[in-house]
């Protein structure tokens, strides 16, 4: 026996759920190499692994001026070569200059960089974030992060003082919050979301679990938002965010406002927490100036999709100068975000603009992923509308659905006798069935006595809809 | 007033200190900053970042078939122009080869792997441990992580039980690793290197300080090996690795051997613990089947010197199957390591072999890169000998120079009176005097009573080498 086993390792790591890698995931790998291997007894002969925001495992192409450009940035030799680049590969002469621009300032993609960020990619992001909201933006309240997953990470860590600082968290929500407040010792507070009203903020639920928190000795200091949300993909309005801010200026609560999926938004307009602060603090001189907010986005949704590049940033605002400094100790200590992720974020925020010679292509693409996604959502709920005890609102953005699942008391009975949850039990037949992996709702949280499940719109084609739709019915059938 | 304040934040994280991107960088940077905007009163035109080891913000090249391959992973696009990559662009085939290679086990690099890593480079990096130490290596108990700053941070968090888990930390060390357990409120056992013997480990240093940590109820857990050493250059004997192993498994201490320094080796030649190990367990079969391993590498440095892509790897020997699940759902909870980073781990430890297209040039550029490294250590080491009250061994390995300097009374008065270490003192005015900026000893820690600097010897030429002499004269003269 060596010296480390289950129940002598970090008790708080132990303790963190992580549900969309967890078994399910681990599962569906298993039954992909099956077939990788030739297996033909499986009843079906793909795995579609719609559990995860993965856009470029499924059908998702990266769009074609960042990855020249960041061919350039690889191999820089290249640029010796323009002829070559121009007339034998295509590339157009704004992707050379942007390359050329970006080595200058980072010197090599293969150097580190200043633990914040390359301090020109900080400028471009301020000026994207001006354009969007309308204010301005400080490039030295900005850090970029190994995405916003390791920006969560930080911030969380900074917050965090005791086992009785309390984080309020959305449920359901994207794991990584509790996940890492468990991994901290911190509270955990959760607010439930409406899913009557297409899963928006309730001040009423949110100001319910913060007083009863308080009464706990809890010291509550944070409230998180995703919007859109992940999972259930809720576009919240102007006035929700307004409501939010207000009740944080009340009560003295940083906000993290976890926005990246900013752009996948399918109904109404995305309203950034930083746009609807400052027009605050405009309207209300004096009101809101306390307001402590930190506003995440990232390389790895939207029409960009590229989360294996792990790039990401995220903006603070009205933080003390003494707790900034501390955050740029912290990311310090693991030096800097990947050089190359950084650089993708400034093609993000800094894409080619009418008139430029890659325009033409990057407006094509770029419209073709977010029409695809579209498309696909709501084929999907299409197919959730027509399924027995399957509830799901119309898709609003990000890329999830999230329908409610109503299912036969034999399906609650035999889940239980083979000791898992009702929605973990469907989702392991679903995928056992179809080769189709989806999350449980546990796996985000959800309302005591309801179920759930997660799943992207991000593969291609409707076969794999229909794979779901033909298990749902059979389930039915069987446990009925 | 917000919320957040320097005394309410984690005080872990506020406790944290990290010297190799502390005071003295930031003034560098600012330094820099005043250079580039004209400023022409400052004593230099230059700064120099000997503070870190960042290989490629100074002077050395990325290798060309990394880059290369990398370039067409990033844009794969290129792969189906092969004639212009062949004849316009001088790829040879086994670039093109190992791209599609790569580029078929992960997909794309802007989708998220495994959260342990590709499974087919997990497979090269075992491939790569069997060729290095003659033994079997399972890809199983292989972890890709962002640098191996990030696999440090989660061996760590798993280790740390409570604020009683010690861990054993070499003095003078890399200070991420008091950071990290400073962050985590674990506990850092430090034990002396032996400065009289190179720096090489010390048995008799470390039972002491395990001794007395024991019988202060610390749970002693670990023992962190940095070899080759960081700050201290040194590369261990096989008999000091073997004394280490033996004591840890006596002791059932899980070793964490930081090896990411293992190429660059000037005096006799690197010893793997994994490789000293299986060696100890064949030689005594049954005695040390119990010790758990953990061995670190990266692209970082060596003539590799990637460290903006952040890639790096972990392997695990001995450990629980429980506590392997427990590391892996904590890796999750951030995805996973930078794709292009992982391509990179795999070009390192599987680049081309003679007879092979782009073998001579990587051979050649490879070669050019370890001289100059070797040149440029042993010309500063000179300087360092002719300095008065300067005294620093032989260059080892690593990148580095960790010379003791002995600074007359005056000096160290005016430090104290400046409320500095003597150390802070001295590297702060030769940072003003020559814009060449180096780490304190007390960044590290050092025996008490005695003082240090690390340089790193990336940086090209001679001549600032010469301002460094020149000051050191100016300021024995000024305080003598």
């Amino acid at each position: 026996m060596g010296r480390l086993n289950i129940n002598n390792i970090n008790p708080h790591v132990r303790a963190a759920e992580y549900a969309v890698r967890g078994e399910l995931a681990v599962k569906s790998e298993e039954l992909r190499a099956q077939l990788n291997k030739g297996n033909t007894s499986l009843p079906f002969d793909q795995v579609i692994s719609a559990n995860i925001g993965n856009p470029q495992q499924l059908d998702q192409k990266p769009i074609t001026f960042f990855r020249q450009v960041l061919s350039l940035l690889e191999n820089p030799q290249l640029l010796e070569k323009e002829d070559v680049l121009v007339n034998g590969l295509g590339y157009k002469t704004d992707v050379i200059e942007r390359a050329k621009w970006l080595l200058k300032h980072c010197g090599s993609v293969g150097a580190y960089s200043a633990s914040s960020g390359v301090s020109a990619i900080k400028e471009s992001i301020a000026k994207f974030l001006e354009r969007r909201d309308g204010f301005s933006a400080n490039p030295a309240n900005i850090y970029l992060s190994a995405g916003a997953s390791s920006g969560v990470n930080t911030l969380l860590h900074i917050l965090s003082e005791s086992n009785k600082s309390g984080v309020l968290v959305p449920i359901p929500q994207y794991p990584l919050y509790t996940a890492t407040l468990s991994v901290l010792d911190a509270t955990c507070v959760p607010y439930y979301l409406d899913e009557s009203k297409a899963w928006g903020t309730d001040l009423e639920a949110i100001r319910a679990s913060y007083e009863k928190a308080k009464s706990e000795g809890v010291d509550v200091r944070c409230i998180v938002i995703i919007n859109p949300g992940n999972p259930t993909g809720a576009s919240l309005s102007e006035a929700d965010v307004r409501a939010v801010i207000d009740f944080a200026s009340k009560e003295k609560l940083v906000i993290m406002a976890d926005e990246v999926y900013q752009t996948n938004v399918f109904i109404g307009q995305f309203h950034s927490f930083k746009g609807v602060l400052r027009k605050l603090q405009q309207e209300n001189p004096g009101k809101y100036d306390d307001v402590e907010l930190a506003s995440l986005h990232s390389v790895s949704k939207g029409m960009v999709g590229e989360c294996g590049h792990r790039g990401g940033y995220f903006e603070l605002v009205g933080f003390d100068p003494e707790v900034e400094a501390t955050i740029y100790k912290f990311v310090s200590i693991m030096l800097c975000a990947p050089v190359i992720g950084q650089c993708l974020v400034e093609l993000m925020v800094n894409p080619p603009q009418p008139g430029e010679p890659s325009f033409e292509l990057y407006d094509k693409e770029y419209n073709a992923i977010a029409n695809g996604l579209r498309e696909r959502a709501n084929a999907l709920h299409k197919a959730f509308e027509q399924m027995e005890g399957v509830e799901c609102g119309e898709p609003q953005g990000a890329m999830y659905l999230f329908p409610t699942i109503t299912l036969p008391q034999k399906a609650i009975e035999a889940a239980s006798a083979e000791g898992r949850k009702a929605d973990e039990f469907y989702c392991m037949r679903l995928l056992e069935a179809t080769g189709v992996c989806v999350v449980p709702g546990s796996g985000f949280g959800q309302r005591e006595g309801t179920l759930h499940f997660r799943t992207t719109f991000l593969a291609p084609g409707t076969e794999w809809v229909s794979r779901i739709t033909k298990f749902h019915q059979e389930f039915m059938d069987k446990y009925r």
